[in-house]
């Protein structure tokens, strides 16, 4: 229900039923936490435990355990504190964000990190773990600074060598004429979807300011963004979307109202819409299958200037230093996660001041990428809408995502053999059912480490993410 | 949310979505229903009864303790168990309905109508109420057959005379030419919806299988079902929604999430879609104010067979005997009313066999309308979703909302002049607020019957909606 009351606020609500919809979800959100941090789940809880259990409903009483205990360790004060401080946060963020106003955030946001920091330390205590890996385990469980710092270090390492050659190596694309009308661009999206193994008698595709997914494995939605002068960045947030939509159809659906019937972890979950739009659909062999499907969809008549496929390759693989994390090219990407998860990490130990995040930001950006950001708070620090909403610990999702898509993506490959002709001729069908049968299906059989580890018979390890971005951006 | 969910399934969802909705309903409804029938809200309802109360206060406690002792009423296994018969026995008849086979749902149909006599029984016994009253109630609190039977037995003797005198006198109108698109019929529902005063701002109109409209003050959706074939028929549920959305859009916002800001009953909220679709829209005035929008957003530039305004007033106020509630006109509607309501009571009290519903219906069609319905079950007692659903004692509140909605339309012409001239340029602005004050904002702070006494200073009475029956169709 909170599911689909976040996508009609998106979709279809118009903001005047905003105030009275927060009061309902919080009600609601309220009464499940209640339900969960009950005495009666707890004894639920210890029944099951001595019951002879499957794997799967083990994994279900895991998760549900977790659940419980997470819904204890915050004490309701500083729950029901957390959302009013959060929410004052974000309003405020909301209006003062175009205004380039961060003196007037600046307050709000020094509250809401001081309750994130007490929040992490009752996690930390509850969990027995470090606070920012107790703040971490919230979206991805079992993720630790420990494995992940090394895994960032050397994504950074690598990029800030490669990045330069690639810029220099690389040829400006030109933009593809056209003014793209909505339905064109949907009615494309919509056979791209179908394409590449998306349930429609499942699922929808909309409209929305922010693409996003949701649903469950009986009805699955994403949405996209559209702009009339350029369609590829929604083309490719609806196959970045896609990836997450295919994850939830195949939910095990046996289990669709229980807690191991749900994605196990975002890093897991980012894993397959990165598979789906990384891995996939920016390989040279998608790209010549669907370049004519957009020619016939979005190719004017008049102008076609830009309308070829190596410039077509050229626009979706450009590497391009730029302000903003979600507008970043692949390449770039990292950058802007490593930067979070340093200044997260720093915030959350004290040792750095909610005041001196501009500064510190600046300094990454410099260092990292080579670009000023002094002054520019709207396309700097307040360019994201996590911290000023209480979320801490989710960005190193995105990047783990990645990481975890590129060592599939080898596993595949070693499991079912290349797959570039049959992509060039649009059959993802091998793809989807290796994906389905061992990613999808697995609900929260196991943690998401656990689950690349037994998938790919590796440990978790950047080396096959760097192997893709030499590769595709370095070796080309 | 099951207010939103349900309209989520009826505008957005696939199919393949319900199994797991109705499921999830199903658990958010009992968490509903535990809530209020626990203990702690006792504690409370009577803690509030000690304060000293506002009006409204007091109707708020009138109404949860009538949501409270009604959740009470029903033994949570006679609960369970409607719903599991209610449902099957509604699915049997989804399928059996379009084959014409009453020889299937029968049976369902007596498990369900023995389960819903149970609860009439349970709830008589805790209101001490005649148990087909309490089952009324459940829908429009206060009302009993007591005052319904004569109100109703006047409009049968008036109707039974005055039908043939309008057939005899009326001319059948022509066909509209046209093939009508859905964006067009669209945008002039849109605008029309607009010069009633419906809120865009606080709503939305979308297309369902069958119109209804639900939400809250700052929200509230309507929707439509079109025909390429005809407009009107889409057109005037349009007009209809739109009466139903005002007073949601206009009930009492500062209790937006208390018992006493929701409509005081269904009746009450039907007297609002009548009185606008009846009262207003199929005047004289309001069809001349109309009918140059139809015209600019529907006629065809060929073939513009039947398009006079003459012609548009004799198809949207013709009467025709048919077999069907839902397409009924307004002279011969409450005839499907009174058949319903006959056969409910006696269903109740136990004098009339569920096997002998189509002999009984027959009877009643033979004697009012002069149909034969002899082994058409599909259009005679299988045509309506409500007693395969286990909605019994419903029925009444549409016929009761037309006489609610005649008495409305007395009292505010007395109160505010004539309205007549100002409707045919398109004023609805002093109706408009003469209804929002003095029945709209008012929520539940009375129940319907004192409401309309309050309102009209008249005993609630078919006599106004007889004087207005008669003249719109037999003195015309």
């Amino acid at each position: 229900m909170l599911d689909l009351s976040n996508w009609d606020e998106s979709t279809n609500m118009k903001p005047a039923g905003m105030p009275n919809r927060a009061e309902v979800v919080a009600l609601t959100a309220g009464l499940r936490q209640k339900l969960i941090s009950s005495e009666e789940f707890a004894d639920l809880l210890a029944a099951a435990a001595d019951e002879e259990l499957t794997p799967m409903q083990h994994a279900n009483l895991r998760v549900a355990g977790y659940a419980h205990k997470n819904a204890l360790a915050i004490p309701a004060d500083l729950l029901k504190e957390s959302k009013r401080v959060y929410s004052d946060c974000e309003v405020t963020w909301q209006q003062a964000r175009p205004n380039n106003d961060w003196s007037s955030v600046l307050p709000k946001l020094e509250h809401a990190i001081g309750i994130a920091i007490q929040i992490s330390q009752c996690l930390g205590e509850t969990f027995d773990l470090d606070p920012y890996d107790a703040l971490m385990n919230q979206y991805e469980p079992g993720i630790q600074q420990a494995s992940v710092d090394g895994m960032f270090a050397d994504i950074r390492e690598f990029l800030v060598n490669a990045v330069p050659k690639v810029e220099a190596a690389q040829q400006a694309p030109t933009r593809m004429a056209g003014i793209f009308k909505a339905d064109d661009q949907l009615a494309l999206a919509e056979i791209c979807m179908q394409e590449l193994g998306f349930d429609f008698g499942r699922g929808r595709l909309d409209q929305s300011a922010h693409p996003f997914s949701c649903g469950n494995a009986f009805d699955a939605r994403i949405t996209t963004r559209l702009s009339q002068d350029d369609f590829s960045e929604s083309l490719f947030a609806v196959f970045h979307e896609t990836g997450h939509a295919r994850y939830t159809q195949n939910q095990p659906s046996e289990w669709v109202l229980q807690f191991a019937g749900e994605p196990t972890g975002m890093a897991v979950h980012e894993s397959q819409s990165l598979f789906m739009e990384m891995q996939v659909c920016r390989s040279d062999a998608f790209l010549e299958f669907v370049y004519p499907l957009v020619e016939e969809h979005l190719r004017p008549t008049d102008d076609t200037t830009g309308w070829s496929l190596d410039n077509f390759r050229r626009a979706v693989r450009f590497v391009n230093r730029g302000l903003i994390r979600v507008y970043a090219d692949e390449m770039t990407y990292p950058f802007h996660i490593l930067l979070r998860y340093a200044l997260e990490k720093q915030l959350c130990k004290g040792e750095l001041a909610v005041k001196d995040i501009p500064d510190a930001w600046n300094l990454h950006m410099r260092d990292m990428l080579g670009v000023d950001t002094r002054g520019n708070y709207q396309d700097g620090c307040m360019q994201d809408i996590h911290w000023f909403a209480g979320l801490f610990g989710y960005f190193p999702c995105y990047l783990l995502g990645a990481i975890f898509a590129a060592q599939l993506q080898e596993a595949c490959i070693h499991k079912i053999g290349e797959q570039t002709e049959r992509i060039r001729q649009g059959d993802f069908s091998a793809i989807s059912t290796w994906l389905a049968e061992n990613i999808h299906a697995q609900g929260s059989l196991m943690e998401g480490e656990q689950l690349i580890q037994s998938v790919t018979g590796s440990e978790m390890s950047a080396r096959s993410y760097i192997s893709h971005l030499k590769r595709r951006y370095v070796d080309a």
